[in-house]
């Protein structure tokens, strides 16, 4: 199945990734065809829902094979997530970083609909052996690490410690904005780990296995983990974990004109940390700060909005500026600390507007 | 005449803009190939030298239509002179401003053989009413300015000051790099302004016009000058002139592998305001500084080179800085006061390079 995305910018190919137009991102709810689209490979699984199984395997007392029949007749739980992709804001990384050059639109959410991961866990049973779980996509592919091919078939896989499944929010999630799945975002079942960057949220989940051992895998300790400047080696580096405390800048658009008089900037804050407590809002490129005023503040799982009136009186040109904090005092920075892959850039974003004279 | 310019990267094709390849920036002279196009109108004059000449008049005693015979009959100067674009480095401040987003190669050293503008100045004869001095290309096209035609058969045309026109190294090229000027870069005439922005150095040139009252021509005051966050208006910006100091790191590329042992960082540094008197590099993301060893650096039109070797004693990520010292007491800045077109952007320049194990 091919799909053009017209309301995507087009990030990459080969494998597809889509990320959205920040000024498309007004709505709390990010409607499916404006939701960014991150995929590893080339080939993404089409599984027909009759010929796929979810198998539950490992360290467990009671191995299962479940259909999405199987699936669709636990006990349903809804959520509204905030997904962001580790490389969001990747492009604004100075010296650049490698990797998919995103600018700000690699965020959205959405609202899931799905079974809790815990409820599967209790299923199965886990051996008291149990340590880790391992979460693996459909999807295959090939990897190369210094120019040597890690392997050729290697499965999206990520694992979360015992102590990290315990969150009651994760969601082994079947619908998205009140739909199945589509096909990008992992028909027809994906893992939903609210609060984490998107490469927790493992889409065309296939097999879910209790190990009583760390997971080395490629995308575990290879990727996704912060190799700072003057780090020894290539998978020394600290894994990121949850969302780095961001506010988003979605209306206006950098660049765009308005007129003298009020204006109101809106947008989005979020932080997988704790919920969002103040957003602030220059207009002098930081060297003042007003409060932003906050809608629909207190989510555990998706971002808050804000919004933000200026009085703008006189016409030129002004950099406008957001500033998110979160309830476990995390604050954004003016700058973040380079790392070589660009991961969790969360560096206060600005855009220029330009003043013109009011309209006639 | 279409010309593909292999050797340089694409910015623009309307007009025709290419800037160098950084890494091809490691000799004195660029070479032509190399040596980075920054036309404003998608038509480039196709002048036969035969068909062409150079008008001096206005405010003058003797007007002159002078043949490239007649040019090249006078007595001859030679200068390496650096050309830098006013908007080299551009995609690199943030927010975004507006402009061809141009990287760090919009900068070039040529050798330029011609007739110092004086020695023409003098056969002309300034009248003492003479204030300032027009210099206009062969080029013509079209401007607009908030959407509305500024002109649809503008030419591209600078003034300079008679304090300004004062500089004995100031030059009518017809030569670069010991060949005749190509087409793009001016055939067959090109006013040379060394120590200045790109912009001064009109192409094409076909008259130098005496006047008596400050010149207000759209690339004069509509453009090359700094609109700062905030300014009111768009035309009230301070223009800019003389290059500001800065160093640019031509080996290694953003992002080489280079291995343990010594490695010699290079590049060139310049400033239109004095001569380089240091150099100074960092590899540790600008924590700490060690002086560059500085090569030919007393030259009042050129770049001067630089040398540091680095014992690299450990493999991982670094973040490696250049910054320039001039003889005015100018200093590169961590970061430029953001303006809205994005001129003259001299902020410290940064790139990471790998350390590997070293060589088997």
């Amino acid at each position: 199945m091919t799909e053009s995305y017209p309301e995507l910018n087009h990030v990459s190919y080969e494998p597809l990734v889509k990320e959205s137009r920040v000024v498309n991102l007004g709505s709390f709810i990010t409607p499916t065809e404006n939701f960014y689209i991150r995929n590893h490979y080339l080939e993404v699984p089409d599984f027909s829902e009759t010929a796929w199984n979810l198998e539950v395997k490992g360290r467990v007392n009671s191995p299962l094979s479940l259909s999405m029949n199987d699936i669709r007749a636990l006990p349903k739980k809804e959520l509204d997530i905030t997904l962001e992709c580790a490389g969001n804001s990747r492009s604004y990384m100075m010296p650049q970083a490698e990797g998919i050059q995103f600018n700000h639109g690699a965020v959205s959410t959405g609202r899931f609909m799905g079974v809790s991961l815990n409820t599967i866990l209790n299923l199965a049973g886990l051996k008291s052996t149990a340590k880790e779980i391992i979460f693996s996509g459909g999807d295959l592919g090939t990897e190369e690490e210094d120019g040597a091919v890690f392997s050729n078939t290697l499965p999206y896989q990520r694992s979360l410690t015992l102590d990290q499944v315990g969150d009651e929010n994760i969601l082994l999630a079947y619908e998205m904005n009140g739909y199945p799945l589509t096909q990008d975002h992992g028909f027809p079942l994906r893992l939903m780990v609210p609060g984490w960057y998107g490469m927790a949220s493992v889409k065309w989940l296939v097999s879910i296995e209790a190990i009583e051992h760390p997971f080395n895998g490629f995308f575990q300790k290879n990727r996704y983990v912060l190799i700072p400047e003057g780090a020894e080696g290539t998978t020394l580096g600290e894994p990121i974990t949850k969302l780095a405390v961001k506010a988003l800048i979605s209306t206006p658009r950098h660049g765009e004109v308005i007129h003298k008089g009020p204006f109101t900037f809106s947008g989005f804050a979020w932080s997988g940390w704790g919920h969002i407590t103040k957003v602030e809002v220059s207009v002098d490129g930081g060297a003042t700060w007003g409060d932003a005023r906050l809608i629909n503040n207190q989510s555990d799982t998706a971002w808050s909005k804000w919004e933000f009136t200026w009085q703008a009186s006189k016409i030129g040109h002004f950099i406008v500026k957001a500033r998110a904090y979160d309830s476990k005092g995390n604050v954004q920075p003016n700058n973040v600390r380079w790392n070589f892959r660009g991961y969790a850039n969360n560096a206060i974003q600005a855009i220029a507007v330009r003043v013109a004279s009011g309209r006639q």
